[in-house]
């Protein structure tokens, strides 16, 4: 393949092409608040780490950038694509201070804002931007993480007293690796079954005092340290147990749920179900800043490895006087490379999520399907940018080999600190269950449920059109794919629209089986109705991995359609091509065993991704150069010091080989490379 | 599938298969060495940990289970195989503790021993066993990791003063990554460009002291710390630099290569590749450890994942009281099952090379061919077991959700102390590489050099038959493959001669296929010579794959027919057909591509898969039981604690729906598990 690819391409431009919407927020961050102190330090304790991580959240409070997702009437900005995309941000330095922010102005005071009504408003929100209210979000418990419905806190209103009763049954109900709460917590929104007349109304939250201001626990409440963890460590998680603590009746968050004096419970929504998932579904952002903090992880995991590799030498080629450089191993391009293609493609996918979150948000009337969409994009993206951060952040630390594993050079503290990311803010598992039953039921009647396991029956009988939604750029997608002639064979694998095809055809036909495998179960007496599911489970979850796979690809494609460079544009599309052939690659199986590829043409289709590698190779530096990380925060050693060590060490060699310093015994035979 | 297993088998009939010719080694450390007191420990600083593992590892001397490898004249039991036997032992406990024991005995009284001669023998071991003389092995470079042939740190013997002059030319040439060498190590075996009488002959290894009896640096030597890592804080990985640092002649480990007192060098391998390799040969004891000690942390990790799956419940089945097991869910199935059977194949394969190992090492006379043939082996099982460690770990720490990121549960440390082990003691690419190589030329003329980018032209060129040797249980392998039909379609899945066909199959065709493309890319006029290798470079490294497949399912073939044990040899029969076909199904493209699956036959591959991840459910426990991980080290705070909790909760959900306390407000209504 020649190249068609100009010979170098100005980072910048990429760089205005991957900033979007929210460019004015990157762009602020990167002037403002970039210096070292906002890095991981490595070597402290963990009481070290937290006692700094408290230190910068003050310190993030006053830069004034934490408050860009509450309402203006507050101080705030009422700008929640913003909110998330700072918070990606921050995750280029360091994650425990990321996810501190994340719980105390995403998830704490997300939830004050967004469960909560006016007086606690008023009462709580400027304190809590202002770090003065340091408050945790005590939802997860040790016996329930994914299936929250089936929280075992109970949260019982008495009339008399007018107050309500938190209550920890047991263990299993207690609040588990609950952020803030092991140090700084003044105020936890507990999630609790709410109980009033004799009745339960579902899972619901309240602002409940955990620490008196000498920082002792409150009484009835016990408070646990989760102790040192994977990474993270400057997060302060801990454990809340409650002994039948007293709630006044205000302390209840009562935008979706309200309890009277007398105990008449009132909501808007009356279904229980669905009133627990709308409540769920307004804190979407905290999932959606998990996916875009794992991207920019990966991105920094991935500029180390590239400009390490593109500066370290190893083994010498016969007839060269230096050695050669990393990069230009076919497998070491094999490994980065796809990894950075998908890295884009999740960059713009991410981007557009940002978006449609904010759109959604920003509407004045809650629109259900477009929210319960929103949910299943955020899960789809969440699992798919934490999956593809945790394979490639250990790719790239294998790729630095003994300098990888050093935390000098920062991948450690990368692996460690996002580890966590595929299973919070959602199980990835569980949360491809999530998008999976959206796809089977069309969204109609998904809620957000989590466990899928319910009602197959109802699946299995449904009438559904399996005619996929396009997600972005609809016109220009469908345009590429209606040109692609019928016989596939003859069509270019550099083919935009046959790529789209692909990926659209595996999702279609991947749904309709699990449709009807479904079905069939449903119709076969004496399975019992876990087995049901059960038996399609890896079925039906592979289709959610194709669906995502397809819409990160259409946003790609519309990344690429809206760059204005033309250079820019050209590296891109050469870049979307590496994303869309390696994902049809990597399942290529599937495509041979249901007739979408030949084998000649699969074994064409590994030529033309080498060919790829190699037009990409030249590109590789200027491709992680426009993620434009702030300087500061490319700490690695190894980038500091290699270069400087190769050229010394092939200064010295030369020196050897002309015989500079002939006559010395070290100096004669030390053998040159070669 | 109608399962033809006992409903039980007993682990300890597993454990005796298991177990293997160094039996006695397991037992003996299972009874006398598993004090938690080799445990690691959680939310130490680097100087505590380094403090302790120095501590055990003196403990662990006094134990007298330290001196196995050594010669019997110096208080070892000359028994390589229990050696290393019992290194993988300690990696069920603290890894930092394995790691150090591996330095210290190891690598560098390894190194001692076996590059040594008689009067460093008297001088040293024994100081070395009772670690009062703590010791480095100082190879690898800043700037030479992985072709070691290039080191340049040289060491230039002086007739006139009889001694050598060691030195550091530039900071590439810096010892790196140097275990013992920032707190405790009193010597050093360095290696470097040996240069007398002004011509080099290549790597040679001294004993260098570097520190003297206060603690402080020798003259000349300059000692670093690598500072803190991902994890194995208690290793304590330093720095060496020498200059121009004096070493007496006697001081040079001359076994392989000799300097009389005039400078004259003799040696009885005259070349000096071959030299290098053959010194470096001997060192194969450090690379078959680590592949073993991969294997017993992802068995530990296992452990931890399959019993926590059994009693952990999450979501509701309809119709059922108590919610779902984690284990029953295929997916969660899907995951654990496929990585316990490859445990398994690993294990079997693993004990194999150990025995080849001893009988190698104990033999009268080098056999070169059968030394070339041990390290590609050990090579390759070190890649396969440490990518598997990596993979498995990290699968085990999500199957656990949150727990698995909490340091009490183990994974954490797991994860992070094995993660180096993919590339240090050779980085699996280049390992790769060394096992291709030697299939490339038969093993003929690979001297295990690394590189592999010389002469392409050779291997393109000669005359080589690409007939497999096989490798365990010849006799019956060679049976079954032979009693496959032709017409493969026709033979059921579970047929283990079809299996063993379809991995030998793929080796073979590609195999075949790279020299074919080499011996093109030779002849191809005005390709680079590296170009050449490269352009194929990652045909090659599946060719090295394909062969590991091959030889750990030959070996797990084999660990199977040596089983007495009826009720664990028709387990273990269903484990290995586990992992053939998931071995299989992992490359299935490659099937259907090259014709040796048909799609119709791909589909059944699948479900069969999932029949016996059905099969094999109820002996989950069994199969993590059998490895006989000593009790007091599987001490994960989860497996204490859920079983607990999870009764806990069933009791006060059975109370409340049977209405044992009916009547008050909390009970009636809190939704059970529906």
């Amino acid at each position: 393949m020649t190249s068609t690819l100009p010979n170098s391409v100005d980072p910048a431009a990429l760089t205005a092409a991957l900033d979007g919407r929210w460019g004015h927020v990157r762009r602020d961050i990167r002037e403002h608040l970039h210096e070292p102190e906002f890095l991981p330090v490595y070597g402290e304790t963990v009481a070290e780490a937290r006692e700094r991580v408290t230190r910068m959240a003050r310190k993030l409070a006053e830069s004034g950038r934490v408050g860009l997702g509450f309402p203006k009437e507050y101080g705030g900005e009422d700008d929640a694509g913003g909110s998330v995309t700072s918070i990606e941000m921050l995750a280029f330095g360091d994650l425990s201070l990321m996810v501190k922010a994340g719980v105390q102005w995403g998830l704490f005071g997300g939830a004050v804002q967004l469960l909560g009504t006016q007086r606690q408003h008023e009462a709580y929100l400027a304190d809590i931007m202002s770090f003065d209210l340091p408050g945790c979000f005590a939802m997860t418990e040790t016996g329930h993480g994914s299936d929250v419905q089936q929280l075992r806190t109970t949260c019982t209103y008495d009339p008399a007293t007018q107050t309500f009763d938190l209550h920890t049954p047991h263990e299993a109900a207690r609040k588990d690796y609950i952020g803030n709460a092991a140090k700084d917590g003044r105020m936890a929104v507990v999630f609790a079954q709410l109980v009033t007349q004799g009745k339960s109304h579902g899972v619901h939250a309240w602002l409940v005092p955990i620490r008196d201001a000498q920082g002792n626990p409150m009484p009835g409440v016990t408070i646990g340290d989760a102790g040192p963890k994977a990474g993270l460590n400057g997060v302060d998680n801990g454990r809340l147990a409650f002994d039948h603590v007293t709630v006044p009746r205000d302390m209840l968050l009562d935008r979706y749920g309200q309890v009277a004096e007398d105990g008449t419970y009132t909501s808007s929504i009356e279904n229980e179900t669905r009133r627990f998932f709308t409540m769920l579904g307004t804190l979407v952002r905290g999932r959606v800043s998990v996916g875009g903090s794992a991207s920019s992880a990966t991105k920094l995991a991935l500029d180390i490895a590239v400009r390490y590799g593109d500066v370290r030498r190893q083994f010498s080629a016969p007839g060269a006087d230096r050695e050669i450089v990393v990069n230009d191993y076919l497998v070491h391009q094999r490994t980065l490379l796809p990894a950075l293609a998908t890295t884009y493609a999740l960059h713009f996918a991410q981007e557009e999520l940002v978006g449609t979150m904010h759109d959604v948000q920003a509407a004045e009337d809650l629109d259900e399907a477009a929210q319960r969409e929103l949910e299943s994009r955020a899960a789809g993206l969440k699992v798919a940018q934490t999956w593809h951060a945790t394979r490639t952040i250990q790719l790239c630390r294998e790729a630095c080999g003994g300098a990888g594993y050093l935390q000098e050079n920062r991948l450690p503290h990368l692996k460690a600190d996002t580890d966590v990311f595929t299973t919070f803010e959602g199980d990835n598992t569980v949360l491809l269950q999530l998008v999976a039953k959206g796809l089977l039921t069309g969204y109609r009647d998904a809620f957000g449920s989590l466990d899928g396991w319910g009602k197959v029956g109802f699946i299995a009988d449904m009438v559904r059109e399996t005619v996929l939604e396009r997600t972005a750029a609809r016109g220009l997608i469908a345009r590429l794919v209606d040109a692609v002639p019928g016989r596939d064979d003859d069509v270019p694998l550099l083919d935009r629209g046959w790529q789209l095809k692909m990926l659209e055809d595996r999702e279609k036909h991947t749904l309709e089986g699990a449709i009807r495998r479904l079905r069939k179960n449903a119709g076969t007496s004496g399975m019992a109705p876990f087995d049901m599911f059960n038996d399609v489970q890896d079925h039906v979850l592979r289709t959610a991995q194709a669906h995502i796979d397809r819409i990160v690809l259409e946003a790609f494609v519309a990344g690429v359609e809206r760059t204005t460079d033309l250079q820019a544009r050209a590296l891109l599309d050469r870049v979307c091509d590496l994303y869309a052939l390696t994902t049809i690659e990597a399942d290529k199986a599937w495509f041979l065993e249901h007739g979408r590829l030949t084998p000649t043409r699969a074994k064409a289709l590994t030529a033309t991704v080498n060919s790829l590698l190699q037009e990409l190779r030249p590109h590789m530096v200027t491709l992680v150069d426009a993620f434009a990380i702030p300087e500061d925060w490319k700490a690695a050693a190894i980038l500091r010091e290699e270069g400087d060590r190769q050229e010394a060490m092939a200064a010295r060699d030369t020196e050897l080989r002309t015989g500079g310093k002939r006559g010395t015994a070290t100096s004669v035979e030390v053998p040159p490379a070669q």
